[in-house]
């Protein structure tokens, strides 16, 4: 592979073209007309345009990605997160065109695309499941009888469900009968069916992940948990590695798992097996994501490995190039995702222009982003601005280093989750390490972002005076016209 | 310690309040006219203005430093590199004025600092030091015996001298009393006093330093080696840990050397012994620098520590954060200074406005520096821009994500030693570790670098263009209006 084409936008285009110039191997971007200005294209060796805005236009039609691969000479894809990532009838489409996916085969993204035959595989390696009933049930009496095998507290869940409806915790089996009656009316008139699912209700969750390579080779390797339990909007913001709380037993006994639930579909590349984690670190398998995910940087901090390349040197027929015995997590590291989104309004997306945009920089940061001072946040695509990624020797240090990053970062023009994160960082649950993915609903309100909102719109305004200030002043006439700012600041 | 000033400017005094901003610990900044718009002023909580621009009327006054430390309550000075960092009268200065000085003792700086007791210093420890005279000789027969004694080749020095003058390398006995002659001729009229020193030439040297800390309890550790070999102009221009070249066996004598060296000091505090190494791996002692080191990052990277914060815990009085055999050697890492300085002209200071500047991100690269967009290189100090570091698993990888991180760097208004850096990546001695002092020498050429300009001139170019594009182009008339550049990359 000489060219590879990446069918993607944002940060993690840049990522994976920064990885590929690494390696040697050219770039092609794709862009909407929404991103014409955008880095990744400006990046990349080669841009070709593939439509309007909107994805169904452009970064989700598989036809236009791979003959933007035929017009370029590409000869591997890497569709990045999201859009075609895990799109089994594209992965055949580019096997079937004589082009190389760099991610798993079709067959792995379809045997974990659907739930069922995800957990179905699974079984087979004995990989443990939130006990429930594997059926959907009408009957009240028979689902009552399994609520008591499974255990109280349980989870009734619409069969047809999503988005919460039909869905009711349980906390005793004298409960049971009501809030069942209550679950199928609600599910029958929600989706026209009423029958639930039965499940035991892990309190105090958290979502603990193992990052997986393997390659066509037969190896299978892991790369260790990310923590990606504080959430909002059931999404994750912040995530970590290794886990606070996680003992090197249950670590050992999880990436086992992962390792076996990826070797039920001859998995190849690089892959995430989520599991739900109650307060005794008992753990479940939800589902694998058969991608690169957005919190990949954290696991390529703590263990020096980077993932895309490894992803490349895969997808051309390589060995993954490191054992499973040579890892070894070496310090801590902490992600905060900088959405355009407005945290004292839901968390709603904030679009608009980057007025003010610098970075933190110095030891244990790294910045993973896809835009530049003045540019816009398109209002067609996930409105994540940045990662930013807070490395340090250990947990405390991390979150500090993180904390001083989120002083240093200066956006103006947007609403971002910044101010958020570092209510996070400096809460006393998260710094314990004693939280779960009701973080965000426990302990967050707008109200607590307030001060600091003020503090950055004082920084945001001595900013742009001390800007004004400095286009004005030359070395030459430094005796006279202190700036305002300076005179605020200054002691002597 | 609550609150610290720093006596510096430039990244090196943002690299510290970063540390300190970290540690919970205020800082305070001191500023001269020429950086009254500094980005260290404006990162320190509070900052004093202490005199016009020349370092002698302000950087370099240790009354007013002492006075600002006063004004603010600051209870520690960090001085930083350079300035007021190996004054030993300053050091005691700030002793008597009831202060702490984080750095070593006015007794340890007053040794270190010349360079005869340095030796007297280091010989109780038996450190191997370049064979040859103590003292200064005028008499060619006993100078030529000495010689011999030495062996060949060997270095003639004039003792009062300095710049090169009155120095002669000579192979073999022979040509020894000819080149004595010029020698000690050319001493005379430099200096007035023709009296030399002879000492063995070490040809192919390798400049390699050993990072040390010293608490006050008695502990003292090294934290490996640094290669800085890549020099112009005698100094510094590229910097890398671990070396390329030394052996485990090496790097423990080394290492247990200059921690001999910090021992015979009572050393406290970080500090750097340096050494000089032939193509044999022999090595011999040059001087302890008793201060951090500009390319300190390196040793940070590859070994997980903060050199400031423990540069602060031990002024506190704390033992050092670790134990010796705690350490490991972790990746590799490479650093490139980013100078305002012209490599085609024999790399004289370029100084002027930072008309772009926008530093590389991403994986495995840290970006220390001092400036943003729209400032100006004072020509008061020292022409240094940034420091960029590029981290990676192992050595290759390091150099490849410098050379990418290079190319990312954009910066217009100024010459720098960027294209420089990127010509010592890709040369194949560098890449192989086969390099001496004399790189620059034997490989360097402006020419080398033309292509490399031009190509840089064309992304400049195309940059402004896009940039007055973006300025222009909202999300609302993507369909027509097409920038040049976009159309010039376009393929379909």
């Amino acid at each position: 592979m000489q060219k590879i084409l990446v069918a993607n936008r944002g940060e993690i285009a840049l990522r994976v073209m920064r990885s590929a110039r690494e390696m040697g191997i050219k770039t092609v971007a794709v862009y909407s007309a929404a991103d014409r200005n955008a880095l990744h294209v400006r990046y990349a060796d080669e841009a070709v345009y593939i439509g309007e805005a909107p994805s169904n236009q452009s970064y989700l039609v598989g036809d236009k990605i791979i003959a933007a691969c035929r017009q370029t000479g590409a000869e591997g894809i890497h569709p990045g997160y999201g859009f075609l990532s895990e799109n089994a009838a594209f992965a055949r489409q580019v096997r079937q065109a004589g082009l190389i996916l760099i991610g798993p085969s079709p067959e792995a993204m379809e045997v974990m695309g659907n739930k069922l035959s995800a957990k179905a595989a699974a079984m087979k390696y004995n990989i443990p499941m939130v006990p429930g009933t594997e059926e959907a049930i009408t009957d009240v009496n028979e689902a009552k009888n399994r609520a008591v095998e499974v255990g109280f507290p349980i989870l009734i869940k619409a069969a047809a469900g999503g988005g919460g409806k039909g869905m009711r915790i349980v906390d005793s089996v004298a409960d049971f009968e009501e809030q069942m009656q209550l679950a199928v009316s609600e599910a029958t008139s929600a989706f026209g069916d009423g029958s639930v699912f039965i499940e035991r209700y892990v309190s105090s969750p958290k979502h603990i992940e193992i990052q997986i390579l393997g390659d066509t080779h037969g190896n299978i390797i892991h790369l260790f948990e990310r923590d990606c339990s504080v959430q909002r909007r059931h999404q994750k913001v912040i995530e970590e590695a290794p886990s606070a709380t996680l003992t090197p037993q249950i670590r050992e006994a999880m990436g086992k798992c992962a390792v076996d639930v990826a070797r039920a579909v001859n998995y190849t590349g690089a892959g995430t097996v989520e599991f739900i984690m109650d307060a005794q670190l008992n753990f479940y398998f939800l589902e694998m994501n058969t991608r690169l995910q957005v919190e990949h940087p954290v696991t390529e901090m703590i263990t020096g490995i980077d993932l895309v390349k490894e992803q490349i040197q895969i997808a051309r027929g390589e060995a993954i190039s490191f054992k499973q015995e040579d890892l070894k997590i070496i310090g801590h590291a902490v992600e905060l995702r900088v959405y355009a989104e407005d945290p004292a309004n839901n968390f709603l997306p904030d679009i608009g222009t980057l007025q003010t945009y610098i970075t933190p920089k110095g030891p244990g940061i790294r910045v993973d982003d896809g835009f530049e001072q003045g540019m816009e946040i398109p209002i067609y695509y996930d409105p994540m601005i940045a990662k930013l990624v807070a490395y340090g020797k250990d947990r405390a240090e991390a979150i500090a280093r993180m904390t001083r990053a989120i002083d240093e970062y200066q956006i103006t023009g947007i609403t971002t989750t910044l101010g958020f994160g570092k209510f996070v960082m400096q809460h006393e649950a998260f710094k314990s390490g004693n939280f779960d993915t009701h973080f965000v609903k426990k302990y967050f309100t707008p109200e607590v972002l307030q001060a600091d909102d003020e503090d950055e719109a004082r920084i945001a305004a001595l900013l742009m005076q001390q800007l004004l200030s400095a286009a004005k002043t030359t070395v030459d006439n430094v005796a006279g016209d202190e700036s305002d700012w300076v005179k605020k600041r200054r002691v002597m």
